[in-house]
């Protein structure tokens, strides 16, 4: 738990050094619950969204029967008309029971309090000392690799024996105060649209990017020539107001959603639902997760949301806990027919064929973008060794990421800044970048320029030495094996592209096959 | 004019029947200022947003001696720090003064009031009669071509010579009833982070995305080894609560920026000013707009903002007018001092060759993405004739876009439902969707199977038919020239590709070439 918790301090703070993760607003001192993509992790954020989009909506897998799956995508936009949100249930439904403290004003969800154990209050505690600042925020924002820890642990050490005590559910876990009863408090984000601001001009930002898609449903149908089944497809910005935001991007207020509504005959469901949960979870492994760190759990009867039938969470092994990546939920007709009701638009589908009329059930799998990132980069990181300049042996930090989602993926270097070699290294840069993200270094010890390319996750190195002005070859160094081919300097993006169009093992292999290390 | 409102009101209905726009949340009567993309216009809008992301981040044009650009992205919050936004200006002067309608309620900015001649008056009349709705946006909302406007003629026809009267600019343009004196309104989306609902929680959506990468100025500094000058790249969502939103998607209340803060030497910034309002116009030059309709116009001194030491708009001339599609401005360092003032943080730039620090000067070009799309949609729109299944000359719309932006690069059509030639075209597609955006059709005719894909501006149509089944070719038909070559079944992918990555006309050769035609 110990080592767990250093990976994970670990992985901020590389993930702040270089580039993939910032604090929103870290110059005004931050804003609970936001987070920015810095240079490298924008483009890490960019290549998940493309591989989603690519393999759902572009070219998706075939179905259980081997036949072609229909799928189309859509962008809605994050406010719309607040009766979207009547009818979804999330006006009157999406709440967090509150309870807030007396004495300091701490807010806190009823029900972590009531599941709290003595340990989870103490490191509650210790979150709570920056005003409503995680420790893994504080240690990120203020880059001090765990010091903050030790602090915050030393600050509430007076009162530890409190929070380890028996459970006192009634008590403040910052300060021990009296707590008030549960208040049911709204997640959503509320703004005005228009001039006024009164209950008429009343709108919400999204708490999920599923509802744009029952909405268009029926435009969607009345614009292509889809049949049942069919699937929408969406990623977009999605907004929680959540009280305790916390886990580093992981239950942030702003996040981004990949969200797949599948339309199909009630009698198929449980089918498409079977289909879309293993789909999903491969996707997962296929893109470098360990199967053996990815979970698929069914949620037993009791947690069912109300408008599921059968529901499945896609969980990773975070180094903070098992966590939700994404949920598969069979939401039967529960929208379609909330909304037909509602706006009082005809929703059923009519099947030509059979001459049938009826409203379509849906699977919905849902996945946050931001969780993704956090697994695959927390997938990603390994320290081992590599040779140094004299073959020592020295420690080295590596992101393993799939070729497809790193985001620079071929970085390359001239050996020396003269004879030419860095004229030569330009020009294959310039191919290369036509093409993919690549880096260009000339600067300090060939290894160094090897290492930083390690940290950013680049798969491949190409260097530009003395025989490759003599006979046009290159080395390429690949990042796992550390191994080094010599290719001809103009097969360098032929033999990149290669590997990053390599069948990921998930599709061609079992499902518990490592992707594309 | 007629023609320019009829060629529009064509395009508006085209984009809802085939899935590029739709109103929003449109089965509950829509909300005023937002749009949602179908499954075609989805598609458009990531092929510009990727078109921008690899001409600018990933692959920018050289400098203009020849230097590579420095260039990396970043992927901000939109809800930030507040703070960021009294720095900004944007709490105390994000303001349009407003004027309402004591009789009607309705609302307006003063200076559309001041300006209006009595032609726009008398279009703003027949908008208002939908409560807040553009002619436009009711029109397209209700598919009625043209017949909404007869009839919101015909119901002001009665007020006609007033609005045509001599400016009266303390009436309401809707009833003629008394306005109030202007009062000021800020534009900028409220709402509030947290349990609780108080001016400490409040926080803002962002009204450009720009002071983000302002906010993150030094963490991109501290965390690469950018040296002036660079440049950071971010496309996202941005929200102005527009008191009247119109002109379709142009403008609207929540809309998508792309942004480029390009950091130099404030000795060096009307260099680089010259060089990215050049390189701007050329991109838009390179993706099909036409040169013609295209402009570059120099603000006036007395027309340039408070922050701006230049700025020029790169304007289209849409159906309704000339409008801006992106502006390119020298920012000066007004930014970075004002969140030098505000957050105590050092934002000054130490130049290690030189031994000088400094507050750079800042470039922006800042393009909208969703102007960006109607101005490719609107360019793109043609009627003209083809040869119907007997070679008589029939009226075909045609979307002519640049393949790179064309939501569908290639179509796959067996010729006849028998022979073995679905399942020939079956794998010409599969293999052609693992690359691209690819649509696979077997219904009808050929004939209106190429007018479909005219209408949704795919470049290539691939067709199986007998000839294939002996000799294993195919033919390819030009959406444009509509000729047919004839090449082998397995060369489709590498010649839609190779017609993909052609160099743009407006890189090739001179700025007034037309792109990819």
């Amino acid at each position: 738990m110990a080592n767990e918790q250093d990976r994970m301090e670990k992985i901020v703070s590389l993930a702040k050094r270089r580039g993939f993760i910032f604090p929103s607003s870290e110059i005004y001192g931050g804003i609970n619950g936001f987070w920015d993509y810095g240079p490298l992790g924008v483009e890490l954020k960019r290549n998940i969204k493309d591989a989603w989009w690519h393999d759902i909506v572009r070219c998706p897998p075939l179905g259980p029967d081997g036949q072609h799956l229909q799928m189309v995508g859509l962008d809605c936009s994050i406010i719309m008309n607040p009766k979207v949100w009547e009818a979804s249930g999330h006006v009157g439904g999406f709440n967090d029971p509150r309870v807030d403290c007396k004495v300091c004003n701490a807010r806190y969800r009823q029900d972590e309090i009531d599941q709290m154990t003595a340990p989870e209050r103490l490191g509650r505690a210790i979150d709570v000392v920056m005003t409503g600042m995680s420790a893994i925020q504080a240690i990120h924002q203020f880059s001090i690799e765990g010091e903050y820890l030790k602090k915050g642990l030393k600050l509430i050490e007076k009162r530890k024996l409190d929070f380890l005590a028996e459970p006192h559910y009634e008590r403040c876990p910052q300060c021990g105060g009296e707590l008030t009863e549960a208040r049911q408090f709204n997640l959503m984000f509320k703004s005005h649209a228009g001039a006024m601001e009164d209950s008429a001009s009343e709108v919400y930002l999204r708490p999920e990017t599923a509802q744009g898609i029952f909405a268009n449903y029926k435009n969607v149908l009345d614009t292509t020539r889809l049949k049942v089944p069919f699937g929408i497809a969406q990623i977009g910005k999605a907004f929680r107001n959540e009280i305790n935001p916390r886990n580093y991007t992981f239950r942030s207020r702003e996040f981004e959603q990949m969200e797949i509504e599948f339309f199909c005959e009630p009698k198929e469901a449980d089918t498409w639902y079977e289909y879309w949960r293993e789909a999903r979870h491969k996707w997962y492994i296929g893109l470098g997760l360990k199967s053996s760190k990815l979970r698929l759990r069914n949620h037993e009867k009791n947690e069912l949301a109300h408008y599921a039938r059968a529901c499945a969470d896609i969980e990773y092994e975070f180094p903070f806990g098992i966590s939700e990546l994404e949920g598969v939920a069979n939401r039967t007709d529960f929208d379609l027919k909330a909304h037909q009701e509602k706006s009082g638009r005809d929703m059923t589908y009519f099947d030509e064929d059979t001459k049938e009329r009826f409203l379509p059930y849906v699977i919905e799998p849902s996945g946050g973008v931001d969780r993704a990132l956090l697994a695959f980069l927390c997938e990603a990181f390994e320290e081992d060794e590599a040779p140094d300049e004299q073959g020592a042996p020295q420690k080295r930090t590596v992101l393993r990421f799939h070729p497809r989602l790193a985001p620079v993926k071929v970085a390359v270097f001239p050996l020396v800044k003269k004879d030419g070699m860095p004229e030569k290294a330009r020009a294959i840069y310039e191919v290369c970048r036509a093409e993919m993200a690549a880096f260009y270094d000339e600067k300090g010890a060939v290894g160094r320029r090897y290492r930083r390319q390690d940290e950013a996750g680049t798969p491949f190195c190409v260097t530009v030495d003395g025989q490759t002005m003599k006979d046009g070859t290159v080395t390429v160094r690949d990042r796992d094996s550390m191994k080094q081919d010599r290719i001809p300097a103009d097969g360098v993006v032929a033999y990149v592209r290669e590997r990053l169009s390599r069948p990921s093992p998930a599709k061609a292999g079992p499902a518990t096959a490592r992707g594309g290390r």
